[in-house]
């Protein structure tokens, strides 16, 4: 979610901050001066502080309660978190980033959590269950209905990033063999229809789906019409099991509003939305930057020093490893450096430069594998591209670094080991960016995460293996 | 737009790739066997297999035939383009990638474009019109409505990135003191809504916005009643000139399906839909993926080498700038490396894991102030947590290379250099980490771009300093 925040939640947000600080600064003049008639007067402004707070509080969307929580470090955030009125404990459990989560569910007793889940739908309630303790779970499955009981059960049952675990199941339902109007009397008698009802959903007895009744279909149909001759028969569909960036390319392609989840006999069993939709792309991007900078894991900002180190472990040792192997590469060349030590201050060019073209050519090869965008004689083609790509800017880049050399040094021979050098692991940088996630895609990997590290590591060594083998062979 | 393709649209590919490989396959024949009877046989097969092509083309969705395209090389992209019914051209331009549109613009004449730019609406021309040739675009505004004129300059007159550059002119008006029932008639002659049509705006004689009708409301109204009585009187709205990034957060945020824009006389100009958001959102990610990878700009797959050459050509002139940089302070201690060789070997390791635990910083800073969670206190805090970070995992890994250095040269002091060098370099890595997106923010600049450069030359040509200023100092 890297977009800049709405001028007015930003508000809210200093509104708060401020009377806060309010607060505190009452409490501590409270703990300085103990004396009775000022403790009274002192106590009653620090109370009306967080009066005004709550009623501000109260006037917040959900959604910007939680991203309030999130901005806050852990004390404040939690004396807002007491302030929120009970019955919105729910929705704003669901706004917050996990991290933040964490922390307020660590925060409330039983209780409280059984109440705040039970205000949700069950898919709601789906996405909170793995944040909750076993006790409350037990709780609050026991206090459903066995219709809700069993789509909590289906949408725990679908791993993560499917379909099953993104849908919802507000769905209005309707027979084929019933006139508009008696639809739009079926309608008139709700309170309010569920979010994105943009369509009725058409089904048999059997809960077999036949069509779809879009909502604006029915405000211009003859009120006399039988559903099934003014519903619309060809739409597109998901499956439970299927991936969920399917149904994200399909609801940016085609312009869908909601859609029905279908099991294998045709039967409905759900409903996707384009906000639920919206929710998965923004998460995915979310992980994808935090993993391509070497975060595991979405990090609360206020996360404690250990959380954090944890949290940041494995990219670095995996990088310690790799910095490991380049180190014992230019080991092996001891001996050349000491009789030239120039070779000590140019390797690093030739690595440097390396990595970057190297990873200019995978964002190229795994958002074109993201797309689709392979097909059987393609692979050839691009590795084609590449390299010459890699050859041209290994002339031209090359020349640039072996003068470079030259004026450093005065040694034409050395800017031209540097060149040769250059050309070579920008070969190799294009080589490998174009196998390494075509290999990673073949063995099931996803290819956009770890490819980074992976070409980095290549063009690294390689470049010092190939610059410092180079001038062993021709310098020293 | 990095999501798995839909299998189905994967399946099309598959399928035009193999007409347009029998197709070559029998023009091959034909080239080399000219005999007058087989040449009529094999030119009929040959006419099959592209009307075959054709027919599965005119049953694809635009968003389908431009997947297409975007996969096919050029020689077979521009057959495929020509197939293509030409009045379908102007919603395919609109699909495509900016890059392979420049292809197709190209392979097209004047006539083909301006009928292709008149099948379209104001908003969605002003999006082709910066692709289109001069010449076309006067014969194109010629050819418009004086309204559609209007609503053309309009939305070219934002700058991109901005609400105004994104919305649409699709909107039902309606009167506050018409009767509900007199709507739903109104409604009942349209042939058909615009897309995402799920409110009316409501507004009076000079277009001031009064209100919105949302169509399920619309439903379940008294008919008898009038618009003004049963309309929505509190509601989000935009300005033209607002940042489009706003209004994807309140849609994301709170789950909007459209959303009027007007101008600060309140009158309405525009309207907003979740799919022009969603199109927004996804470019964005998109253009960030590509920044990251350091690719100044989207790129054909099939583009020139000369194309991608440029490109690229960027960044690895900045890279390697910093990498001379580098270099240098390298240089400044050839000395010392003369004397003690393993310097050379170990001093990757130092720069690398700076770098590496920098961009962990940067990427949780970065995403914090695009998140706009900081508030006056909270930048002095997040200094503390990252430089208590740095020196926990200086500790820890600090630990760990010295051991590495121990254990390769069997020095302790070594190792104790290796140590220390480690834990400064991260400090500089936690502070820079914090300082540069902060500085950029404060100096205009998009802190999601370049800081991850900034922070690596630091670290590199930092990590190199101390380390080799360290054991210039206690080891020489």
């Amino acid at each position: 979610m890297i977009e800049n925040r709405t001028s007015s939640s930003q508000a809210s947000l200093e509104r708060v901050v401020d009377l806060l600080e309010r607060h505190e600064l009452v409490e501590n003049l409270l703990d300085r001066q103990p004396g009775p008639r000022q403790d009274l007067v002192e106590h009653l402004v620090h109370r009306q502080h967080l009066a005004e707070l709550q009623q501000l509080l109260e006037q917040l969307h959900a959604a910007d309660v939680a991203y309030i929580l999130e901005s806050l470090p852990l004390g404040q955030r939690l004396l807002v978190w007491d302030l929120v009125r009970a019955d919105r404990d729910g929705e704003i459990l669901l706004e917050v980033s996990d991290a933040v989560r964490e922390t307020l569910i660590a925060h409330m007793d039983q209780r409280e959590l059984v109440a705040a889940a039970e205000q949700l739908d069950a898919d709601e309630i789906a996405d909170l269950v793995p944040d909750l303790p076993q006790d409350v779970v037990r709780d609050v499955f026991t206090s459903l209905s066995s219709e809700e009981r069993e789509q909590l059960r289906a949408a725990m049952s679908y791993p993560e990033d499917t379909v099953g675990a993104v849908m919802d199941f507000d769905m209005i339902e309707v027979r084929a063999d019933v006139a508009v109007e008696v639809v739009l009397r079926y309608l008139r008698r709700l309170d309010d229809m569920p979010d994105h009802t943009d369509q009725l959903f058409v089904v048999d007895r059997d809960a077999h789906l036949q069509g779809l009744l879009p909502v604006n279909r029915l405000l211009v149909s003859d009120p006399e019409a039988e559903v099934g001759e003014v519903m619309v028969r060809e739409f597109r569909r998901f499956t439970p099991e299927q991936d969920a960036r399917d149904a994200t390319q399909a609801f940016e392609r085609y312009d869908l509003i909601s859609a029905p989840v279908v099991d294998e006999e045709g039967k409905l069993v759900g409903r996707l939305t384009v906000n639920d939709v919206m929710d998965f792309i923004l998460e995915a991007k979310d992980s994808e930057i935090l993993s391509a900078g070497g975060l595991s894991d979405e990090e609360d900002l206020f996360a404690s020093v250990w959380k954090s180190v944890r949290n940041r472990w494995a990219w670095l040792a995996i990088n310690l490893v790799t910095a490991f192997v380049a180190s014992r590469v230019i080991g092996i060349f001891e001996h050349s450096i000491a009789q030239l030590v120039a070779l000590a201050a140019l390797m690093p060019i030739i690595a440097g430069i390396g990595g970057n073209s190297g990873n200019q050519t995978i964002t190229m090869i795994v958002r074109a594998l993201a797309l689709g965008q392979f097909t059987r004689d393609s692979a050839r083609q691009l590795l084609v591209k590449e390299i010459s790509v890699s050859l041209l800017n290994g002339v031209i880049w090359g020349s640039v670094v072996g003068l470079f050399a030259f004026v450093m040094y005065r040694s034409w021979s050395l800017g031209l080991v540097m060149m040769s050098a250059m050309l070579l692991n920008l070969l190799l940088a294009a080589v490998m960016g174009v196998a390494i996630p075509l290999l990673m895609q073949r063995y099931g990997r996803d290819p956009a995460i770890g490819s980074s590290v992976m070409i980095t590591a290549v063009t690294d060594s390689g470049g010092f293996f190939i610059f410092l083998g180079l001038a062993t062979l021709f310098l020293v």
